[in-house]
């Protein structure tokens, strides 16, 4: 019998794992600085929440879900994203009576989706997002725009291009859904069944059909832009303001429309524009939800948000050649001839670890050739090697690998030699 | 329609989370000393690796798992311990070929036991753990204890017992189940109907049951340690002396058996002594798992580990008492009058964040007083008040709030300020 990772997921294997340790710790940092805090929230969620939450014409709900009952009978989802739950989370914890609006997350961690296989796409994949929830001021559109931007940048990526568009609010959609269904009901027959469906559902899916994107149609389709009210293009202009303040670059593009059902105002996508990237070249989605509070349960409260898979960021850096700064080595290798030199290797190991050097020694009895090898190949900086002479003189010769120079030092000022 | 978090699991709020961050940071540092190198494997594996590698007569398998078939029919099980997804990337990967053994290997994040709720049981709950797959040295047994004794002792827990035992080898466990099943078999029907079947299955899980353990037959039953080989006990006896050499303190429990079916040698469990504790005091439980892999699927290749909950550590330093040393203040809060400030605010707070000065402004037109408040209920260091006298001399007070003193700084020298 042999086990496989399940179909559509990865292992991220030790040596691929610094990346990930390092591209987390700079969200980490980024996230503190601008004060989004995180928070954890469970890997399944009720399965009406992302109905909900998400929205029941989307691919997502239909399609792609991992639902299951638990032993009581409950219908649980993985979740698919993480908006739906950080909201859940804010409803239920009541986050909207606290002092200080608005309430400013972060999260990272697995999501779930059942896709088709291909190039970049896993059925299990890390977002990291954040969420802002309270605030309706067009300033903070462009704070959580810029955070994402800051990520990228921070990482060292270059080649990204910033996409937005508003999408309105309630009155431009539904100006904008009519308008829509008067232009594809005549000819619905002609696009494909699920598009039938979404005429009258959520005629705005019709334009993300990966079907039916070439129909003539498509492209004649009314903008949702013509029909933006004078208060959300007035939005949609504060929001330019204030990116063009904190000289953040843009592109505005009338059919961005989002994956999610919950968007309207800002919208916003980042993209790799590297010649080395596949073709799903989207890195980061994200945009503003007023609304979606309150169909979670909540009191009528504005948020916006975005998520970024790491997944895809570690491509894009792949694509444009670019080594993330990771420390990876060991500082100390322990040598140790015979048993009474092993008790004490084991008594040194752990005397450099307590201050933080890292230190390893062999537990598969190798000679000493062997051992030496493995020290070089783990990126020693040092190796001590102990053998009956060293215990009789309490002291050990100290090998820099780099230079070759060595150095006898006592046993009880190895830590103070290693340390500086 | 409100929505709730799934019964048995929990959110891990804003406030929380600096702890849950700290730890792990502890748990990060300790494995680069140590050289445990992160691995993160799926949330779900094939139903049947748990089958096998958990063991097929134990709780977890019988009544814990969270099982499901995908929309391919394929059965999955989200993870209930960390070992057998790290064996199985061991094996599916053939880090056994690697050239620099043992593979020592971390895992930190959510697993999923189906339990009967109760205080300090989650239904996903995080474990951090180890694994050394490739060596049947006793040094190595003891490092890995004392890395877990180490993570204790990091984060500031004193109250603390380590319970060790062995479990033999092959040949001990055979005569063992041999003796234990002449002790019961006559008197098996006084038994739980679950102790029935183990009794030809594993009757060693008759010794854990929470039916039955006030039977006097528990009591009398033949000890593991009496059929100890001699190559068993010599083993048992090295692991000892290495963790006196270490200046482990140990206590030895010839009872502890382990709740898995892999254990073999080595086991140890960490205990909370606090009396602030409550019922469940174990902390963190490993052992040694040779065989293991070679069920799974690979070659004979020893192994070691451990695995403890975060959730229990963090029950823990609150019965000690002991208070995490989180950083969670914010350096400045800028308070910007009028539409002019307000752009300036913007562009000051950004020029702060790229510099790690980590920075907020008010995002819901509140007035100045308000705005005050919440820059000391956020606990910022600094506050800034931009007007219109502050644009014209393109400077501006800087108030430190603890001691109220307050001095003027031009608008393009405050990053230098407040970076000292």
């Amino acid at each position: 019998m042999s086990f496989k990772v399940p179909r559509g997921t990865q292992d991220i294997l030790p040596e691929q794992t610094p990346k990930w340790q390092k591209v987390e710790s700079i969200m980490r940092e980024l996230c503190r600085v601008y004060r989004y805090k995180e928070i954890r929230t469970p890997i399944f969620e009720q399965t009406e929440l992302f109905q909900r939450g998400v929205g029941d014409t989307t691919d997502i709900v239909q399609k792609e879900m991992y639902t299951f009952e638990d032993r009581g009978g409950r219908s649980l989802t993985l979740r698919p994203e993480g908006t739906a739950s950080a909201v859940r989370s804010f409803v239920e914890h009541k986050m909207f009576g606290l002092p200080d609006q608005p309430i400013k997350l972060s999260y990272v961690g697995p999501m779930f989706r059942y896709e088709r296989q291909q190039a970049g796409r896993y059925r299990q994949f890390v977002q990291f997002g954040v969420e802002a929830i309270g605030s309706a001021d067009p300033a903070i559109d462009a704070e959580v725009i810029s955070l994402a931007m800051d990520i990228y940048q921070s990482v060292g990526l270059k080649d990204l291009k910033l996409v937005i568009n508003s999408l309105g609010d309630k009155e431009t959609r539904d100006s904008h859904r009519t308008a829509l269904i008067n232009h594809f009901k005549p000819s619905i027959e002609e696009f494909c069944s699920d598009c039938q469906k979404r005429l009258e559902k959520n005629p705005l899916r019709i334009l993300d059909c990966k079907i039916d994107h070439e129909h003539p149609l498509m492209e004649s389709a009314p903008a949702l832009t013509e029909y933006l009210t004078e208060a959300s293009a007035q939005y949609f202009a504060e929001v330019k303001k204030y990116l063009e303040i904190l000289g953040i670059e843009y592109v505005v593009d009338p059919n961005l429309v989002r994956g999610l059902d919950y968007y309207n105002h800002t919208a916003f996508e980042i993209m790799s524009t590297s010649k080395g990237f596949g073709a799903i070249t989207t890195l980061c989605g994200g945009g503003r939800y007023n609304g979606l509070v309150e169909d979670i349960g909540g009191p009528d409260v504005p948020g916006i948000g975005f998520a970024m898979s790491i997944e895809r960021l570690l491509l894009a850096l792949e694509a444009e050649g670019v080594e993330l700064d990771v420390e990876d080595g060991l500082d100390v290798y322990v040598i140790a001839m015979g048993e009474a030199a092993k008790q004490k290797a084991v008594e040194l190991l752990s005397s450099f670890r307590t201050k933080g050097i890292s230190a390893d020694m062999d537990y598969i009895d190798r000679k000493m050739k062997a051992q030496m090898k493995s020290a070089d190949r783990l990126g020693a900086k040092y190796v001590i090697v102990i053998g009956d002479t060293e215990l009789e003189e309490s002291a050990v010769n100290v090998k820099e690998m780099e230079s070759g120079n060595q150095e006898k030092v006592a046993f009880h000022d190895l830590v103070n030699y290693l340390q500086k």
